[in-house]
């Protein structure tokens, strides 16, 4: 399979979409609109008791505050996931972990977008003292105890997260 | 929250883009970029044995075959996502299920999309007498033995995919 066109019809603040023309193998073409996305990164934070999640609006699906794993978006020139998820997870929780181990990488939506998540898991907590949450980002740290993890699995409604605490549950067992 | 203002900035086949203004409780208000989504259902079938998976090109994110479950988009008026998944559940992989549950409903990628997908468990499965792919589809069948999940989830770098699988591998124990 390989792209003979690519034109941007839409330029936006989080994605632009293009109509990319493919030809495939048997020598078959077709048009697929496509959301382009640079990305994101998800960290599943733990400290053997208590996990570490955010509630944060959600306008473009209606809900007032979704239970999610601290993220972000790849959007700083030259940043890898990882300095991303590290960035993250001060900027949205206030805290450093000493140990990040990649859990897994996936496409949220792959019919139409690009949008490739990193996951994480960090442990080995620290506070960075003096941390003032942004008020623009209207995030809720969410202290859930580990012990009520099938809970959490229940409530919630992202993809990244569920992966992320999916994958959690399974290795703990 | 509420929405004060709506504005379709981009009209396209799958998604279209709108600019809509937000009003928090407490009085602030926000711009929001929305993939507008009719929403899709994936289907985890399985007879005990064999699970029922397929591999498509996705050209959003480059990959020439995914590992995904069968799967669809809520593009028929007035079908409900139950149906939506029997009727994918025949299209494409040609089989019917006599039990269907609901597994899961979640968001892909609410930061800026609407789309929500349902998962559902499809058991008691028979193959519909003469059935044949749709060959824009590009669809292929892969039977999976139910023995090697863990497999397919290491593999597996679809969202919906994996969230329906690791609920099946919790389910199964």
């Amino acid at each position: 399979m390989e792209r003979i066109s690519s034109k941007t019809v839409y330029e936006g603040r989080i994605v632009d979409i293009r109509i990319e023309e493919f030809r495939y193998d048997d020598g078959e073409t077709a048009e697929r609109e496509i959301a382009v996305h640079p990305g994101a990164v998800g960290i599943v934070a733990h400290d053997g008791e208590t996990l570490y999640l955010v509630r944060q609006p959600r306008e473009a699906v209606g809900e007032p505050a979704l239970l999610e794993v601290p993220a972000g978006k790849l959007d700083v020139e030259g940043e890898t996931p990882l300095e991303c998820a590290q960035r993250e997870l001060g900027e949205e929780i206030g805290m450093k972990a000493a140990s990040w181990s990649e859990l897994k990488r996936f496409y949220t939506t792959p019919g139409f977008a690009q949008e490739e998540v990193t996951l994480y898991l960090a442990t080995g907590l620290e506070e960075i003292p003096g941390h003032e949450p942004d008020p623009d980002e209207r995030l809720e740290l969410v202290r859930w105890p580990l012990a009520d993890l099938d809970a959490a699995i229940e409530e919630c409604a992202d993809s990244k997260t569920l992966i992320g605490l999916l994958l959690l549950r399974q290795s703990l067992g």
